[in-house]
């Protein structure tokens, strides 16, 4: 896997992360493929849209159909017949959301499963395997995501505990020709521990890193804050990953701080729920007022939804909570992300970051 | 509207159904969207498995958005960005199937919408009315449908209602190049009023005829001698519907009784529900024994789904209720039932409909 910066502005910086399905311009952002699909839409659009890697989940994959299924097939790619990059989480952030269903220890975590309450194990050891019979193009290593708030010592303590498992996950780890493994830099709100955390990331010379354990409650300021010190501190050459962040102004903050790598459901769930984001600002197409509005939802936009259909239409369709409805916003979503990430690019490589409106 | 017979195998008949919107080859099937949609079925799929004309609902849409908003946005097609032919129902069976909520008296219907339950008129002039306003391609005359079984004097009374409503509905009608509005032949399972029915039709001179008042539980051999029947006394020279049919034999035999044009949610709800229909077979994609079967749901199908996808991911998509599960079925059937027509229409350009297997 290789990773070179093309232009900077900054901090910011326009990169190209190869794998082995080809090349990622960086910032980039990752749909979100939980069960190995993005929810109602299908790969020719996201190949029209432009995305070049997806976001899928170990936990809900382990579960769900399960990986004897996904190995016997050939890999996660073959499965879902993508031809492109994936890059699959490790579990643990899913894990710790179960909150009160799981048990944590030293080496691993015990938890029920949210499909059928059978008791699940995992540890670094599984999380890698499991991503390995994936076939995922990048695997993230196995961690403690720790709540907000959350007191010092306890995530220290926690922060031991992931520092152990990432070394342990690195060691699982197989090389194969284009795909690799990230680091996830925890530490909770506490620089000291962030520091602490990039240390000992680094000395298992991952080839990316990531920033886990925010979008969990901190405040804006806080998001800033901690992503821009984290980021400062990892090494300039390799692809930078902040991640379940976020919003259009989340990314474009990061971007600022030198973060390469973006996932959400943000804009696939949004769609599903109605809601669309537009160069004029947000849309909740249910509200009564787009009922007779004939123009498209964002006038700026050259989607096939923005193309094609009128607020009124697609008002009619989530009203009635046809699937073309959810189809239809989550496809405009993610074509709105695509540009915002193509704008972002192209403002880094102009030098004008700086102007940029999102 | 224009109706040429091109090639004949018995009284089975491939023609061309020239409308608006251009040609039209027949035996035709017509996709149904109930709501202005076809359900996960985007435009660009009906295009590409070569639909050229889709079934929309009278009832459905006056409910929902109501005939406000698409008058103002233009017209049904103009709402769905459609440019092709839409047959409209006029609301007649749909309204009948209501059962208890409905009160039928010699002028019309009165029911309660089953969206918020409140009184609403439908007659003749109304429904044509409507569909005036859709803009449909097709619209159907205004027609009341019994239920089965019915005895002989209950559907002579419903009959002389629909004859009236007939009448009135093609004097609402107004007429509009490329457009035309098609009787409906009723009289239950009774050939006395059948016969009845197809004289009081043909004094309309309608654009078509339709076999209306079946697949309301009849036995199929009902189905068939009624069809043959009825088709055997209209004009060779009109398009030939029967309404709400159905399963492929139903539409090999309605075929070979000279019926040009079929409807059904066949191929769609059982998209929506896991049944496949296949050269092979119906397959039922949740059945366990599809979870690690890497073959095709039919491998004599070229649709892209079964070009792309193998029945472990698509068993896995709709067993945890993926919206890519339901999409992908519906499309694999609607290609299925595309396919069915052209090799109809093959076979009977060919002499051979006696030998066809479907």
């Amino acid at each position: 896997m290789n990773f070179k910066i093309l232009s900077k502005d900054g901090k910011a910086r326009v990169g190209e992360l190869e794998t082995f399905f080809g090349k990622i311009a960086t910032p980039v952002f990752m749909p979100v493929g939980t069960l190995a699909t993005v929810k109602g839409i299908t790969k020719q659009t996201l190949e029209k849209l432009n995305f070049d890697i997806i976001l899928s989940n170990t936990y809900h994959l382990m579960l769900r159909p399960g990986m004897n299924i996904i190995k016997k097939i050939g890999g996660l790619n073959k499965f879902m017949s993508w031809n492109k990059s994936i890059l699959t989480d490790s579990g643990g952030f899913q894990v710790m959301s179960l909150g009160k269903s799981v048990i944590v220890d030293k080496e691993g975590v015990t938890f029920r499963s949210h499909l059928d309450g059978k008791l699940v194990r995992l540890n670094a050891e599984k999380a890698i395997d499991i991503q390995y019979n994936l076939g995922s193009t990048i695997s993230m290593i196995f961690d403690e995501c720790v709540p907000f708030p959350y007191s010092y010592s306890d995530t220290e303590e926690s922060l031991k505990r992931s520092v152990n498992w990432s070394k342990r996950s690195m060691q699982a780890y197989k090389k194969r020709k284009g795909h690799g493994v990230f680091g996830i830099v925890q530490g909770g709100m506490y620089k000291e521990l962030r520091k602490l955390s990039v240390k000992e990331n680094l000395e298992n010379d991952f080839d990316g890193y990531a920033i886990g354990g925010l979008a969990v409650g901190e405040s804006k300021e806080q998001l800033i804050d901690i992503t821009a010190f984290t980021s400062n501190l990892l090494p300039v050459n390799k692809p930078r990953y902040l991640m379940g962040i976020g919003y259009p102004e989340d990314i474009l903050n990061a971007v600022k701080s030198g973060v390469d790598m973006f996932d959400c459901v943000l804009p696939t769930r949004s769609g599903r729920t109605g809601l669309a984001f537009t160069s004029l600002g947000n849309i909740k197409i249910k509200n009564a007022k787009y009922a007779y509005d004939d123009s498209p939802l964002d006038p700026n936009c050259n989607c096939e939804v923005c193309l094609s259909y009128s607020k009124a239409y697609l008002h009619h369709l989530v009203k009635s909570s046809e699937i073309l409805g959810s189809v239809f916003l989550t496809h405009h979503n993610l074509c709105f992300y695509s540009n915002l990430m193509k704008r972002i690019r192209s403002a880094i490589r102009e030098n004008n970051l700086i102007n940029l409106k999102v």
